[in-house]
């Protein structure tokens, strides 16, 4: 594939390059959606089968409520409350209507526990399922990936590494009761959008951790032009995931470090927050300095991580 | 195909059973667009590569401005200005960067005429090309389906079957020089802004020729629940189309009430609309009047059109 070689980062630049602004954006490509000038935040966000979900495992309904969860993080990570969902279905030939009605069930599902709704979409015919959603929301003042600042207190949401875990007890047919609570979190990242509203004066940068912490982290550093100091003993893991680890032979840490899609909060701020907000549970993993780059901080001593070019972390 | 069987407009049913209305949006699903809160209109549009365009005889470029065109259309078939669009890509493994950037470089350019702009999205990788674009603007009132009135006339911009025309030379390698007008309206369907803007106070019932002008009129119609009269004589068809009915064996009224994806606008008015405005051409193509359903006069005998049914008119 040509331009996997290239990457996305490049494609991103080269996208950049070759559209216009016309005042319309106030805040463009590069953060978690985009905000238009009357403060309407909006994103678009497209998953294929065998890629973004798996139908071997997953009920259709499972995967409309996954992928909303998705694509409405991106509205959340920005600190505004999704208004509505519009969905562009490419339905493989062979679905049924009654599957069709399953996934909007699933998005439904979500549109229900956040408030938000289905304004409409388009559905066409297409060799594989895929879906493309676009979410808006509003918020008074968007939070930005740009605003972490030295001295702040780097947080996390729920456990790293849940939802990555819970796919791979499901991909290999492991005990789904045993592993729920992971399963659950793969099934259904529910955005946190009550934590979001609880300490939107807190918050200063906020990311989703849909890359994996080492590049949501990464990009936090980078746009607020800070340095970041992770610190491993403090980050919040499930037994079940550690127990996993152990099973799949894969370092804990660097599982936690890499694995995407848990879609929690990844904000700092210069207060102490408390360890559970709104029955959620809120995490110090780190701090924020000046300077540039992300470090972990182990017993006492400070490495750099490495997220791009040949020798970085995150391989997958 | 299972949906095929129930139809389109049976699975938007099955839809709007499924999901609910959480007051976030002001009108949903069933017109071009829909209208949130605030007032912003947005649509999303997926187009598949084989179905929506052909990469045999269309640039990437090419590609990008037709799928632009057919989405921002939406909008402007809502009597809005457009503001930013969002590009959900499903790029063919085997695209290089170029393509992508070829395929921007043509949604850019209708943007660019159109005073809008790329506001972000999203790309991943697929087996074939496939574009969900999503469009957001604005109307101090929004143009609606609904707003035909008995006693409006009816009218279309630019001339009926003229995309459909151009895409059938491009498929058959007719000369592009002598059909070029035609293969400019497929390739460019550029939404009537400026018509829409001119004419705004004079508008009433409004929608797009998206699905040919006898499913268009008969949304119209249906939604305003009111008759409408096609008055076939006074179709401004171009001498091209004419020629390529002949050559095709087609017969030319039934390829003006049924070739898709004009996107002229359809619209009523209880005005006398001059017959150019800002350049566009303007037809009076019939009458709005008290009743129900699609009909045709010709010389002075009315016969009702079926557009849905077995033995409905536009069988494609």
């Amino acid at each position: 594939m040509e331009s996997a070689q290239t990457g996305e980062a490049a494609l991103i630049r080269l996208i950049e390059r070759t559209v216009s602004s016309r005042g319309q954006v106030k805040l463009g490509i590069g953060d978690d959606a985009c905000v238009l000038k009357d403060g309407t935040v909006i994103t678009t966000d497209a998953y294929a089968e065998g890629v973004h979900f798996d139908s071997d495992y997953m009920t259709f309904r499972q995967i409309g409520t996954r992928c909303a969860c998705a694509a409405i993080s991106d509205v959340v990570a920005m600190g505004a409350a999704p208004q509505v969902v519009l969905v562009a279905l490419a339905m493989a030939g062979k679905m049924h209507n009654v599957q069709v009605r399953a996934l909007y069930h699933g998005i439904e599902d979500v549109c229900s526990e956040l408030s938000c709704e289905v304004g409409g979409g388009d559905i066409i015919l297409a060799d594989k399922l895929l879906l493309a959603l676009t979410v808006t929301g509003k918020a008074k003042q968007p939070k930005l990936r740009s605003r972490a600042r030295a001295g702040d207190h780097l947080y996390v949401t729920g456990h790293l590494g849940s939802a990555e875990a819970g796919r791979l007890a499901l991909k290999h047919s492991l005990s789904r009761r045993h592993y729920s609570r992971l399963v659950q979190r793969h099934l259904k990242p529910l955005p946190r959008l009550a934590v979001v509203k609880k300490l939107f004066r807190k918050i200063r940068g906020l990311i989703d951790t849909s890359d994996g912490l080492a590049t949501d982290a990464h990009h936090l550093a980078q746009e607020s032009k800070v340095r970041i100091v992770l610190e491993p003993e403090s980050f919040p893991i499930l037994p079940q995931t550690l127990e996993l680890c152990a099973l799949l032979r894969t370092d804990p840490l660097h599982f936690a470090l890499c694995s995407g899609e848990d879609y929690e909060l990844l904000f700092t701020s210069i207060d102490l927050i408390p360890k559970n907000v709104k029955g959620i549970p809120v995490t110090r993993i780190g701090q924020v300095e000046a300077g540039a780059g992300l470090y972990l901080k182990r017993q006492g001593r400070t490495t750099k991580v490495r997220t791009h070019g040949y020798d970085h972390l995150c391989t997958t």
